[in-house]
This record gives structure tokens, sequence and C-alpha cells, in this order.
């Protein structure tokens, strides 16, 4: 990653917006422009990025010799225990009118940074790291890509493994295995919602005993070389009724037709539209209760949001998930999800295994 | 837990301060307060506790289903993906004229709820939810006492295994693995430091090949029923020279005369002092570059510091690390880290596993 040509990026958007400062602690924009991860934790760690003249990191004292400066890009100001790192920040940011800061900073520092720099407006950073960050390069979408092979691999396994009479998180614990075995560097997220916590999209993986008639939804994801993967696909332990699998021909429908909407100059909107009139056009559109998708990258959630009212043009190199839902309280749901990329005149799938409702014993 | 406690705890704590109305987030205070846990991504969750009249939980309408409110401490309300969460909890806010906000709280969120509340001022809600969360009941002791037999524990495996010849990181995932088999949900935290990396208090664990005269330093924790473990025992592969020798003996004596220190009503800073005391008498004051330790309990790092600067009394309950270091850049580290708890009269140690410098291969 070239993270110069980073920084020379992130200065010119600076000079185009409204701020003429950066400040990224938490969250992935400061190892984006930087290579560096901040500690999340009660001590401050802050890259102070003007718009012209030196960028510094602050850093604690004990965590200073973990950053690299080799490619000279930023100085390092480390402060021991004693001193108060947001008045260190204050001193780098001077006499900026508006300052734009990662959204992930914890607010302690926020309002710290506030107090000591009262003529200063804070705004979010997103906007502008955004811009970099959506667009995605090569090599990032060879990793996302290739993460995606890997949870491709994975689902392929998953039918052989035994549902009945096990508890969700003994699957869930193979999963997060597999993730690894198959290529990930680490495991992220595994969810196994059984039966009626299967209606529950981000349902936390517990010790329900799963059996006969139980719909399922594996949602997981891994990282590899810094990039997320995220994957959904449904299994229905022996034959789904026909409710069941009515209502999984609505959400395949739903999720092809969203898919085959994504291309360049097509709103982020629009894509959500695509599988939300499929799924209420059957008429089940009250059971649809999230957006259609996010991007997707160094984070597993980023911008662009696929979401009703963001009408932000998808651009080519863009890589987002697709992953409709129908979820009937207390009784069944089901997702399929993919990521996929912005092509220069289309789309491309970076998972391709079955999509289809598998049966499992 | 005794939510409900919690809760008129809070309450009294809110009509003492000059805030009225308390905003959780992120972080470990809306888990002690209420027993849920906001997931920390782009969508707010966000409990209001005013002073006095109903709580409400703000969350995302996909995780509503998550929410537990058996207990009746607070009404739940879900947003749905093309509201603005920070309007609802704006409205429910009211006319707050001092809000106090979880630390971990993103800036996104606050920088939203500032512009919707421009006659509100925020604050810290740590000083309000310290007040809690430092002082422990038995039931939280209990399991930051069996977190700590569990560490013991690993730290008496660890000196059988092999080192020299092998990565850091094939270590750190033996001991992550030790930390479940010994008693923990789930491993938090190893670092594994070899050689100069040693000399790095947070080292990353790497690729590092460990090899004959190496000091190595293993800092790791885990999770217990919620509560965490955080213990650090330092290793030499071979015989250690007399300088690391001399060091770590100075070391020793300095963690025992902090632990021994430890009282109720002896001030923070009091216990980093007498560290500090001994390591600075012997000439290593410049290598003991951070503060001695941090409270531990829902969270690794909580309230109280133990650092210069911090006069507030110890009190019976308190559990704190002990922790301090020597660390010589380029060459060589050291530090031994105890969970200890105040009690009535004195101290208790939760970690009881031997801290000689210990000779592995």
């Amino acid at each position: 990653m070239d993270h110069g040509a980073r920084f020379r990026e992130a200065r010119a958007r600076l000079a185009d917006s409204e701020a003429d400062i950066l400040l990224l602690s938490t969250g992935l924009d400061l190892p984006y422009l930087s290579g560096y991860t901040a500690s999340p934790y009660e001590r401050l760690t802050m890259l102070v990025l003007p718009e012209s003249g030196d960028a510094v990191l602050v850093v604690p004292e004990l965590e200073a010799p973990l950053v690299d400066t080799s490619d000279g890009l930023f100085g390092v100001r480390p402060w021991s225990e004693t001193e108060d790192p947001t008045a260190i920040v204050a001193d780098l940011v001077g006499a900026s009118s508006v300052a734009a800061i990662g959204d992930e900073t914890w607010s302690l520092f926020l309002m710290k940074l506030q107090a000591h720099m009262a003529k200063t407006r804070f705004v979010s950073a997103t906007p502008l790291t955004r811009e970099l960050r959506m667009r995605k390069g090569p090599d990032e979408l060879a990793r996302l890509r290739a993460a995606g092979a890997a949870t491709d691999r994975v689902v392929a396994v998953i039918p052989t493994r035994q549902f009945a009479g096990r508890p969700e998180q003994a699957v869930a614990a193979e999963v997060a295995a597999l993730v690894v075995e198959e290529g990930h560097d680490h495991s992220t997220f595994t969810i196994v919602a059984s039966g009626p916590n299967s209606a529950s999209p981000h349902h936390r993986t517990g010790e329900r005993i799963m059996g006969e008639g139980d719909s399922i939804v594996i949602d997981f994801g891994g990282s590899l070389g810094g990039y997320q993967s995220d994957t959904t696909r449904s299994f229905h332990i022996g034959e789904p009724t026909q409710e069941v699998s009515e209502a999984f021909d609505v959400l395949f429908a739903a999720q092809r037709a969203a898919v085959a909407a994504v291309r360049p100059g097509a709103p982020c909107a629009s894509i959500d539209r695509a599988a939300r009139a499929v799924i209420e056009d059957a008429g089940y559109g009250d059971a649809f209760i999230h957006r259609t998708g996010h991007g997707i990258g160094l984070a597993t959630h980023e911008e662009p949001y696929i979401v009703d009212g963001n009408e932000m043009p998808l651009e080519p190199t863009m890589a987002f998930s697709v992953e409709p839902g129908i979820y009937i309280p207390g009784r069944f749901g089901m997702r399929i999800e993919d990521i996929v990329a912005v092509t220069e005149d289309g789309v491309e799938n970076y998972n391709n295994s079955a999509r289809q409702l598998v049966v499992v014993g």
C-alpha cells in the first residue's frame, strides 16, 4: 500500500474541504493512511495531519516502539503517563478553524479537545476519508476477492456438518475454524441463528440446541491481509415447509435482482430498491427490516451504504455487500449475502458459492 | 447481577452530580447497568437514563430482538434504517442542561447530538459510572479471583513449552489456547515479546524467531463470566546475564513493595510511588516508562488508575493490576503483573504463581 500517495490525496481533499486539519485515532482511517493502528483504549493515539506542514502521530510513550516511521510521512510525539495528550494535539492543531475528526474517536477525547480548542469547529472526517477508501486499488480488490473465495470454500463444507441435536455455538466454532483453514488470517465474526433466532438478523450465537424444522442463518467473515469477507447463506434442518420455500424463492429473486442492478452510475439506493421491490411485491415488505448492504474493505462495514436515501452514484472499484433478508418474528428467518464490486461496465461477484436453501441434518 | 440496584444507584449519583441525564453506548458502562452490550459500529445504540422518569434504550430495529426487557428497567425505541437515531435521543433528552455521555461513544454520534442539542453541555460519564464500577460486589470479586487463578494455572504450564527456534506467535497461540483450557470463556489478548521486542511494553506479537539469550515478556488475559484477567511473567531463554538478573531483582522488589503498599486509604499514586522508588533508587528510573497499574473488572483497563497524580484513596473491593516494568531499548525488558484487590485491612493477591524470572529452553 502506498501510504505516501494516500497522504497526498488526503491533503488534496483537505484543500478542497471546509476542514483544514485531519485528526485520526481509533478506527480504520488511520491504518489506511499510515499503516499504524491506534490501540482502542483510554490512552490516546492521534495522527494530526494538516493541509500543509508536518504530520505528527501523538502516541503513548510505551507504544512509541511500535511505530514505523521509515517512510518519513509523519513525526512521532510520544506522551508520558502524566501528560495530557489532548493538550499536545491542541498545541499541534494551533489556530485551525475546522478540524475533521475520525468517527470512532472516543467522545472522551473529543470533549477534551473541544475544551482545549474553543475556536475550532469539529466535523466528521468520513466525508473526506471515504473518498479515498471507497475506491479500491487493484491490491485491495485482490484481497477482497481472495477473502470472498475463501468464504466460498467454507460454505461448501458447512452442509457436511451435523446440526440437529447440537448447540448453535458448536457449529459457529467449526465455521470460525474453517475460516482460518480456508485461507483467512483470522475469523472476525460468526452468527449461527437457528429456529426462531433466525428471525433476529444480528442474533448473538448461543446455546440453543438445533433440531428438525429449524431454519438456520449462517453469517460469517474473516480478515485476509487486512481486508474483510462477509457472507451469509441459509440452511434448513430437514425439508422446508411450503411457506419457507416460497419465502426463500422471493428472497433469492430479490438478491439476484439487486446484484443485477449494480453498475457504474446507479445510485446506492437503487440497489436497495431493486431488492426491496421484489420482496414488497410478494407481500414480505414488513419482514425485510434492514438496508440491503454496506461497503467493505479494511472494515467489515464502511461506505458506501446501500440504503434508501443514499443517492450517491456507484463507481468502478467500489465493493459492498448485497444482503436482503426476510424475518418472521418468533418463527423463521433467511438471508443471502454476497460481496460484489462495481466494474467498468457492471458487477463482479466475489462470492460464487451456491445460494439455494440447503437442507442439512 | 442486580441491574435494578445499579439503575437506582446511577440515578442517585445523577441527583448528586451536575448532570441530569446519562447517555451510554459502546463500552462497558451500558452492560454493567443493563446487561445489554451495544454493537460497536455505525448504527447507534444508546441508553437514555434520566435522573427521574423512564429510561429508554434506543436500538437499531434489526437488533431489537436481542434486547431483554424482562426486568422492566427500561423501554426500547427501535429505529429503522432511514431514521436518525441521534434525533430520537435528542427528543428523549429534551431540555437537559448537562448530559453525561459514555467515554467510548463514537465522536460521530456526539457531534450529531451536539448539533441537535445546542443548549445541552456534554460531560464524561466516567466520574459518575466509576463510582459504581470501581467498588466490586462479592460476585464480581469471585469472578476476578477465579480468572486470576486460571491464569496462575496457565503460567505454571508455560515453562514446559519450547521457545528457542520458534516464532513469538506460535507460543502466543499456545498461551491463548491454555487460557481457555484453564477455565476462561475466551482469550482477550496475548503478548509474547522476545529479545529486543521485550523492551516494547505493548509489543504486537509477530514472527520473530526466539533464541538463546532472549528475554521474554508474556502478558495475557482472558474473560470469565464477563470479568477479565491480566497477568505478566518474565522468562529467559538460557541463563540470564548478571545485568539482566540484577535488573530483575530490582523489578521483583519494586513489584512486591507496591503490592505491600496496598491498603484502604492509600492514594492510588502511593502504589505507583512505592514501585517507582525502588526502581529509581537502583538507577533504572528512566527504564520504567509506564504507570504501575489499572483497575480491572468488566474491562481489562478501567478506573482506578495507579498513576502519579491520582490521589484518590483506595477502598475495599477495588481491584487493579500492579505491574512495574524495566525496559532497555533495543536490548531487553521485563515486567511482573498481578491483579490484587483491596480488603478491609490490606490486600488480597488474585495472582499467586511464581514471579521469579524463569529460565526456558
